[in-house]
């Protein structure tokens, strides 16, 4: 399977955050470096100052110990304090209530929490299929289909901005994980925007300021490898080859996983 | 639009529960008595004994005061202390936190409440999707195949179960949201088992057992109407004609919202 012949580990800024995390941690994080549900986790760990140790996985090479941890063989997955858990999603929440001494990344109001996790949930249902769907959409009017919904989610998105939309976060001065799940697809949009006519001009000022800030910050850096590596990746996507589990979903309408 | 006809109300035990909440309270609940989304609220509300004004909203009849409440017009949402959320799975979340010295329905150990929401998301993107695909599939073909699907996400789900699924909850002793966001579906699991071959025979004793005792739930019971008011509706999604934005997703393939 091509997919299993990506490039074996990150590098760039990336690979010096993964050579300084080599050491035997209470937290294990199994990890792929192109993927961007890992570095959501990936983003939550180096902004809580989690000690942890990487380990690089094959997603398409699952071997028989990562099983055990994740039964999907997905990344990306922990084990902490030998116990393994796996979803991104149920992994940022496990970080704020086993690390309650660190940065949170969820507010403290119950009703500013609910409305970080419905940003989340759009996230997860509008911005990001349809993300995949552009990516994966081979004939024009497909394509544009695509597009429109991605700038309708995202319009979307922005409009839900806490605080006026003043930023620079989604919630406001603090960064939550409503961020921290979207921050990756936002530091591959420029896949988007050479292949897919994907414009950020489009959408909106408050995104277009929030993107910005976003791709600059230095968890995003620190956890992004070098863009050549990805387009190797990428381009199986772009003509609709890939056998990720979130590429296949795409392909076939049904829930990414 | 047909689905627009439903029946206005609650009836049987769950009309009683409904007069029981006309009154003015500090949490106003959206309710659609035939709607499993809108039962994982209420079973949670009538387990935790919190104080709520119960209001029926016809979802295919969207009134402007209640789009101002929840955007895309559907149910649940709740309005408490003037402050409007929805989507079941963040308000349950948020009931958990907005009312912490109510009986809780997550563990207090952040790893089984991970591993709690893991099954939660199984129930989300497996059992509910093939729930609704064999409710609304016309050929014997697609309903063996959907059929299949759901006999084996629902083995999953009792393979998941903790305390080596002893019960009689998802999580041992205490029933969590594991079971809540689960247990409207199994109130209508006739509706498979009398149009669709489900039997429940075929699955395993784990969860048949835990199918009995959620079946028997004083907040189960409470919280369901007479079935001849729910084949009325199930009845356009055995015919694929119903309009629920979930029966919509399942037809075309998207994501149910």
């Amino acid at each position: 399977m091509p997919d299993a012949d990506i490039h074996p580990n990150a590098t760039g800024r990336a690979l010096k955050v993964v050579e300084a995390h080599q050491e035997p941690a209470d937290l294990m994080f199994y990890a792929g470096w192109f993927c961007p549900f890992v570095q959501r986790v990936w983003i939550a760990l180096e902004e809580k100052g989690i000690h942890y140790q990487y380990k690089e996985e094959n997603p398409y090479h699952k071997d028989k110990e990562f099983l055990k941890v994740s039964p999907k063989g997905l990344v990306p997955a922990l084990v902490h304090n030998d116990k393994p858990i796996h979803e991104s999603l149920v992994i940022l929440e496990y970080l704020e209530e086993a690390f309650p001494n660190t940065k949170p990344l969820l507010p403290q109001d119950p009703y500013t929490r609910s409305l970080v996790r419905l940003s989340i949930d759009h996230t997860s249902k509008s911005i990001i299929p349809t993300f995949f769907k552009l990516l994966q959409s081979q004939d024009a009017s497909s394509q544009d289909s695509a597009r429109s919904s991605l700038y309708e989610a995202l319009q979307k998105w922005s409009d839900g901005m806490l605080d006026g939309g003043k930023g620079p976060w989604w919630a406001g001065e603090e960064m939550t994980l409503a961020d921290v799940v979207l921050m990756p697809f936002i530091g591959r949009l420029y896949i988007l925007e050479e292949n897919r006519a994907f414009d950020l001009s489009r959408t909106n000022e408050k995104f277009s300021a929030w993107v910005k800030h976003a791709l600059a910050h230095p968890s995003m850096e620190k956890t992004s490898s070098e863009r050549n590596y990805y387009a190797q990746i990428y381009n199986r996507y772009l003509k609709n080859e890939a056998q990720s589990e979130a590429a296949k979903a795409t392909r076939s309408g049904g829930v990414i996983p």
